[in-house]
């Protein structure tokens, strides 16, 4: 293999790529990116065996071949060398040595054979769809705070993906939940995603996708089976195994009877819990609701630190009530609010709460109380 | 005790004083800020027994008084309230609680008496003189990053600050050392600091004033003694107690003979020890420079990584040489060159090597090689 790249056109997919690879690794090819150079185009590969990532860019290559080293190494040498440099990789055949060449720098670097690289593509991807860049992003980021990091709930470590109906619409939904709170986002189902399998995307696939598509735009590709999926944009494919469990029947927790409306204005509400959660102990982060008409008062108490109370003008005309919430909990969701006006749905104390954004009706949020 | 203060100007002293508190305390009392207001002013103080930083900003008081209350957490509040906001402090006598009113939120906070704040002013300093601000800060960026932080030679962890001659003339000198890289800084000796003791900051005195300067311009009042010092600037105080020990005699490790001279581009350099060490073994961290007529060679070598090899212009008319540093150690020193070039000073590959600014007399630094 030999080929000639500039610096800008490298360091992207490697960067991209080098994301997946564990820091640690136990089996050394994992620590590696594959290299292929073909035509006139260098492609790289990186894995962690459950998720793949394949870059490809412009190269100009004069001897077509394939080869592995070390990915982070690689990346760090690349990102260090000055803007605009032209950059030579090279690997004699048999000599088990990348050598990287720029200016007057050389570095020599360790290879391991192409053929030890674990191959994760393969079998079919039958249901194929197209989101748009933005779609994906809203779908994550309104649902990954939510993802549980019990790893006894492995079924919970995930975004589940699923196709269904909303009041006879049918539409794809992205939900996550912890056990203390759940998110749920729905949008209309794409064509080509009518009886798609219901899915559970990992955490870390979840990352590694919300990474490249902050550099994307315009249409993403995604083709899945009940054991894989793959977003394509562009000239990159990140494909990831799924969880392999069952997401629970989440429908159930989501109350249907809550009576008592709260509308509040999304940032007052998200200054003022953060202001009387410094009072509240670091263990409980609990911060206290005392609804009566036209008014919301929010209190924390620690036998410690002392009392924090303050009082909001809000819409809220059912009987009084009093609950608690972890204050981390009320911030996450209210930071994934767009509109300026947030809906409370509360039953009593002891019931989950549902949370909207008052312009949007794609996202509810279901938050269980804690006893303050 | 009671006032009125804006919030923009209690938040700029509660930051400075607040900083030196310890997030953990088993004495309740060091983790509270002592508050007394008298005039029309608010001082502000914290300790941690061995620092104290004392700051006064104008208040509407109506009542004087003082007292103590946790210092993060009111640091936090007032923080987290909504710029131009108006504060009210508050503490009835003997209710053992400090109100914080602003706008609609209302905090009560547990207070201590201010009898338990433990007073570490008092004492003599007979020794008086003015610094620049720029100058401090000078002092403190060019030796800090050579301080140990091994505890057991407690006499290296600070900044040993003393006044000597250097080629008849009198200086202020700082320096530290970690056994393995020194730096020496020094400047005109100030007038008043004739016969002072040389006295050994500590290293979180060091990053305290150092934060403190930052904010500063003008002229910075310095007195001591042999058991403390303080800085004075505007209504900012700082006091700290010095390390009880004895500084080495660190001239005898500063060579006189080295008589190998090189001359590099600082910035050329610095980048070519970044490049080359990315292959180093992140435990030695080693690169060796291997010097010959006009050239510098870079390089390293790691059994997992592989190479590295970089070539610079340089300098350099002595016998050739190979020698290996830490290049972090390296990278430290470069980062404080401020001139374009960067001059070394050689022996042999076993015998410590002096680096200086080409374009500044007034600092120096001496690196110990490692084997390579």
């Amino acid at each position: 293999m030999k080929l000639i790249i500039d610096r800008a056109a490298l360091l992207k997919p490697l960067a991209h790529v080098q994301s997946v690879v564990e820091k640690r690794n136990t089996i050394p090819i994992l620590s590696n990116v594959l290299l292929r150079a073909e035509g006139d185009m260098l492609s790289l590969t990186a894995t962690d065996m459950d998720i793949d990532v394949v870059e490809s860019v412009g190269a100009e290559v004069s001897r077509p071949g394939a080869t592995t080293a070390p990915a982070h190494t690689l990346y760090d040498i690349v990102r260090k060398l000055p803007e605009g440099t032209q950059i030579e990789l090279a690997e004699e055949s048999g000599s088990n040595r990348l050598t990287v060449r720029a200016g007057r720098s050389t570095f020599s670097l360790s290879t391991l054979s192409t053929e030890e690289f674990p191959a994760l593509s393969g079998g079919e991807l039958p249901y194929n769809f197209v989101l748009q860049a933005g779609e994906v992003k809203s779908l994550i980021d309104r649902t990954r705070f939510a993802i549980s990091t019990e790893e006894t709930r492995y079924y919970l470590n995930g975004i589940y993906i699923h196709a269904t109906n909303s009041s006879g619409v049918p539409v794809m939904r992205a939900v996550a939940t912890d056990g203390h709170r759940l998110a749920r986002v729905e949008m209309p189902l794409p064509d080509g995603a009518a009886g798609m399998p219901g899915v559970i995307v990992p955490r870390k696939a979840v990352g590694e996708l919300r990474k490249l598509v902050e550099d994307a735009e315009g249409e993403i590709s995604v083709s899945l089976s009940e054991t894989k999926l793959r977003f394509g944009f562009g000239d990159i494919m990140l494909t990831t195994k799924l969880i392999d469990g069952t997401f629970p029947d989440y429908e159930r927790v989501i109350p249907a009877g809550n009576d008592k409306t709260l509308q509040v204005s999304r940032k007052d509400f998200a200054d003022a819990v953060d202001r009387v959660a410094t009072i509240s102990t670091e263990k409980s982060r609990a911060v206290k609701l005392s609804l009566q008409n036209g008014a919301l008062i929010l209190s924390a108490t620690s036998p410690e630190n002392g009392t924090a109370i303050e009082e909001l003008e809000v819409s809220y005309s059912a009987s009084p009530i009093e609950i608690g919430f972890n204050s981390r909990y009320l911030l996450d969701i209210t930071a994934q609010i767009e509109g300026d006006e947030a809906q409370f749905t509360l039953a009593d104390a002891a019931s989950p709460t549902i949370v909207r954004d008052q312009s949007d009706e794609s996202a509810l949020y279901v938050l269980m109380p804690m006893r303050v």
